[in-house]
């Protein structure tokens, strides 16, 4: 398999679970500064020029909610998602798209408002406001959906990767993240783990 | 189990999703004109204060893609998902992770645009730039993802009560439907099918 990425981004989630899984795969990256996944050559790999992008031998797969869920049934030996439990499958997928469509989002507002606009006092109005609004998802995380001490309890998921690699952008958002303590704590714990370090070093980020 | 919905929202994919699987289900509908979803009844169920939310006898769920996954597991005989094939069980949520995070999102923008911003110029430039945003997703999905004659091909699956409640927003978001021709046909055909009439007579939309 082969997995595309950029440093800094949220394909950090899918690389660290693939580091979890023991699966083998080749780490690619693409040179966002030279708009590498604009071009036809990723393109043709991924058409909405994004990563994380996964290819197997089945065919390419995108978005991460998507591949953590394939990582997961692929290596079930990993143990990394509720598998035969479909209510709290449910709950991990529950958690992943919120991370994809809720808090990436309120995220992205800071530096990729020419998604959802023209005009450039429209992007400072939208960075602005991204303090409160990242903030506000991890008040909720933090009150209402981290059962601790991994998101979903007792058992390490796939929502773990996914939730450290969005938290990594917190003070960039500027969020103090010591506002969260149980999702600060979790990832602390998370940088320890041997597959978040490997994941870090391949992305040159260690 | 209970449905909580609002008509006009994404909760219909849920709903329709429901009634293909011959879901035993009440379906409860939420006043958003009087911000029933706001208020502390509803918070307690959906802290998020958004649709739908499923109260199962395990607990609640949220989010159509964990909500759609869990009634393809619960209902195997309805044949909602390739439960037993991880890669295509991906793909399925990958489309379904698509349309959550990008195609909503970037609908989400013509009328809630305080979401991500404050000022009224920025709501107006986030209004303008939807029929463009639209567009370009539907796109997307039109040249490179809907395989037909359903979303996954030959079978019927959890992205096509999805993908045909998000292109019922189409006209309201500005965009000529017919500008994709197999999206347009999946529309027409999704309509005729019983489970679709019964979900849209329920909220009153037939």
């Amino acid at each position: 398999m082969k997995l595309f990425y950029a440093p800094g981004t949220c394909a950090l989630a899918s690389h660290i679970a693939l580091e979890e899984a023991g699966a083998e795969f080749a780490a690619i990256r693409l040179d966002f500064g030279a708009d590498e996944q604009r071009k036809p050559d990723y393109l043709a790999i991924n058409p909405k020029g994004r990563v994380p992008a996964l290819v197997t031998d089945r065919g390419i797969l995108t978005e991460n909610p998507a591949i953590l869920a394939f990582i997961a049934h692929s290596y079930p030996a990993a143990n990394l998602a509720p598998l035969h439990d479909p209510f709290a499958f449910a709950q991990v997928q529950s958690f992943n798209s919120y991370l994809c469509a809720t808090v990436h989002v309120a995220h992205a507002h800071r530096r990729r408002g020419y998604r959802w606009a023209d005009d450039q006092s429209s992007f400072d109005d939208m960075k602005r406001k991204v303090p409160e609004t990242v903030g506000a998802c991890f008040d909720l995380i933090e009150r209402a959906m981290f059962k601790g001490p991994w998101v979903m309890g007792e058992a390490y998921s796939i929502c773990d990767p996914y939730l450290f690699t969005i938290a990594e952008w917190l003070e960039s958002d500027g969020v103090d993240p010591t506002r969260f303590p149980k999702v600060h704590d979790h990832r602390r714990r998370m940088a320890e783990r041997p597959a978040v370090k490997r994941a870090l070093a391949q992305e040159g980020r260690a």
